[in-house]
């Protein structure tokens, strides 16, 4: 079976950006990467999910370059797309702002006692679909 | 409906990692998180899985710490679990082990002319697992 891997084209991407509902947010800890599954929403262009006080995720991602992935996968000739957001994130601090995203997005990977929302600006936003034939 | 989360088990983890084909690399590209989609094996203990020449994450994977994630959710409760792992990558150089690698490896996320192995060293695998009820 051959494979084609292609480049999606920006509005490709926000199109599966924003059907989506689970990502994996990619950070920093201590010079090493981590990789962390999020619920999330896009809200005003912007990748929007909730952390718990306390956590790696949300010490991680309060104000720092992150990045954020979400895909689909053909469990069986593993065809499938990937969309890729780097920015920066910044916890959502607005009153008004917290209770609309937390309304918006589904209870879901969350530890921690208290809930924050993390907002991720993107900055950049590519995207390839692999085709099997 | 609440959730609950809950940590697995080292074992558990490992189950859940052989099991899987398709996981994320998490890299860190000139100081900013990058997550990509790869095909993958457990071999011996290790991760194990393709980059393609000249690629970022050829570059990013040579020789680096590294994260690389495995995760399944339902899509309508977005009930799930995932498995983390973090550790040490190189570039797989012997012959032997690299063909021996290529041929338990499906085709997959894979750009670029001539064809890597890279091989992951777990130092930590974490998992977890989310419950709707």
């Amino acid at each position: 079976m051959s494979t084609h891997l292609e480049m999606l084209g920006t509005e490709e991407c926000l199109r599966l950006l924003e059907a989506g509902a689970v990502g994996r947010v990619g950070v920093t800890v201590s010079g090493v990467p981590e990789v962390l599954p999020v619920n999330y929403r896009v809200i005003d262009g912007n990748v929007v999910f909730r952390t718990g006080s306390g956590t790696k995720l949300h010490a991680a991602t309060r104000h720092a370059p992150i990045a954020f992935e979400v895909d689909e996968s053909d469990p069986e000739t593993l065809a499938g797309w990937s969309v890729l957001v780097v920015g920066f994130s910044e916890e959502v601090t607005d009153p008004g702002e917290v209770a609309q995203a937390l309304g918006m997005l589904p209870n879901g990977w969350v530890a921690g006692d208290r809930e924050h929302v993390v907002r991720l600006t993107p900055s950049r936003i590519s995207g390839r679909r692999l085709r099997r034939g």
